[in-house]
């Protein structure tokens, strides 16, 4: 077997970041038409007027999604959703989505239909057109890989390595909550399984079980930012928590920043859950992940456009790479910001 | 588990191009620059002057390749070759190319890195340029998604449902190679299993090996019919077999073909093959597949163009659909077509 002889570089030793930039290293373009490759949100492609941006992601059964508690039009949707994201992360929009499904015979066609009746109303909210994709056999459980294509007008083309010195940080929404809503359906599958007569009980948590079962691509904060004449000098959408995309930002764009506890949003029901499951409000925002929320970089000038936006919040600035990276907790204690997020490659088996 | 409830109609029932079929049924496009969906090679995308291509395929390990006979570095090679060979079934070329990864911790970095090996190969001889993907963890083995974009003028973009009667049926290469070459493959496979200290003897094979662990994508019968000035009615490339593939061309346009068993190119090394191994080369080019060979239709008219080049056979006719679709076999007895192909809907499990 290949992969068996030395040298044996274990995939967890680089990390899911670490092992893609290794073995896309180095990479140089043949085609004039390839504007952008490896390592931001989205690939980006001149094709005249438009630049054409394209995004592919892999959702792995027992790795990315648990069926015990998710149901397949939820997983439909939130597939297309996490694709039409890494679009908004470009300050693009989604046109066409291609998916392409390995699934073995434990699934049935009316189980597919499911996951397809949640694709296709994401596509329909989002005005997005299924186009194609693959279908074949899988020797365990369901994988998706969804690739979408979008577009942009050049100039608004937002990459992670263009932040700036002095610029404001901004984050859209809330942060936090798809975490607790994991947690919450991880606490009831563990309920159920011991005792299968229990109901889970879910009432009242309406609010972090969608963000998690049910993400939104921030598409009408593109929108929004275009309306009222601001562009991005660099933006991102966070899918593995906030520090981490905090980290990708600043480490692609050589730059440092300051992060301020008291300003990062969170909604009060993710602040009352993160109580009962006994960790800080700003963990799950920080390491959270899947809130897919934008987090993005503006000129200081843009302040006065962005204050009072309802769905925009400023929550720090971007300073000299020398000064670090760093969070401003609420009684003034300057904390270095490191990424745990989601790590799936310490979480790998055969 | 929602795929438990009924009614439950199984995968197999449908089979994977049923399936893809049900799936996608009765979308209706959003976008103006979506010119065609689903149902043909690759998704047809407008973006002013060009047309914009992009086709996505899944490549599952232990369905559709074998580690233990399959080099990663040809694995990677083929996964890129299979991809651009879906641009060369549009007419189009392959511009750019995105790799999404599940691997297991079974892997090292240098196994992917032989795997990256064999796409930069492929990507550096057909001028593509890697710009992307995703890697993740996954619970069982390797599975690759490739997706490619690629161009074209919009003149040029050859579909599957636009033969029409009494056009030519043409294909390029020789054509049962591939398959000849996996059975072989799984021979020696078998007789290692049962003597380890037998080394495998693959000498005086090579071009059935090469067809089978390294296919090219026709890339060059593409520019080849551009030289000589003739643009396909219809086309497809051979993926499941020549009797699959005539019937997508056939189904789809609305028409009937017969083919001639005595036009079929087969190469010697194949015949001889075939013969070890008690299966006639008909069988093999007709339902072995994998030979990604172009498989296209021309009219009448372009008979003279044709007619010498080295690398295309004329191989049939298209005839009405009431006439059915049909090979003569070397006897004057007309067979009508089945496809047999890769059904991979049948060998799944859990």
């Amino acid at each position: 077997m290949p992969e068996e002889r030395n040298p044996r570089t274990e995939l967890s030793e680089l990390g899911e970041f670490g092992l893609i930039g290794h073995l896309t290293s180095g990479i140089v373009p043949l085609n004039a038409s390839t504007i952008y490759g490896n390592g931001d949100d989205a690939a980006v492609i001149d094709n005249g007027s438009k630049r054409t941006l394209v995004s592919t992601d892999l959702l792995v059964e027992s790795v990315h999604f648990d069926l015990s508690y998710t149901p397949l039009k939820h997983l439909g949707y939130k597939t297309a959703a996490v694709n039409f994201s890494d679009i908004a992360a470009m300050n693009g929009t989604p046109r066409q989505l291609l998916i392409g499904l390995s699934v073995s015979n434990r699934f049935s066609v009316e189980a597919l239909d499911e996951l397809y009746e949640g694709l296709r109303m994401a596509c329909d909210r989002y005005h997005v057109d299924l186009v194609g994709g693959d279908t074949t056999a899988g020797v365990a459980g369901l994988m998706i890989s969804g690739t979408v294509i979008g577009d942009a007008d050049p100039g608004d083309i937002t990459y992670r390595h263009t932040a700036r010195e002095n610029d404001l940080i901004c984050v859209s929404g809330d942060l936090g909550g798809a975490y607790m809503g994991l947690l919450l359906l991880e606490r009831e599958k563990q309920v159920f399984k011991a005792n299968p007569e229990m109901q889970p009980d879910l009432d009242g948590y309406d609010y972090i079980l969608e963000r998690q079962l049910k993400p939104e691509p921030r598409l009408d904060i593109v929108k929004l930012l275009k309306e009222v004449g601001v562009r991005p000098t660099a933006m991102i959408d966070i899918s593995d928590g906030l520090a981490s995309e905090i980290l990708h930002i600043c480490d692609r764009s050589k730059v440092g920043c300051v992060l301020y506890e008291e300003k990062i949003p969170i909604d009060p029901s993710t602040a009352i859950m993160s109580v009962e499951f006994s960790i800080s409000p700003i963990t799950a925002a920080m390491n959270g992940g899947e809130d897919y929320e934008l987090l993005f970089t503006v000129a200081m000038s843009d302040y006065e456009a962005l204050k009072d936006l309802h769905e925009i919040t400023i929550i720090g600035h971007v300073v000299a790479e020398s000064a670090g990276t760093n969070l401003v907790s609420k009684d003034g204690v300057q904390i270095p910001i490191v990424a745990q997020g989601w790590n799936h490659m310490n979480q790998i088996a055969d």
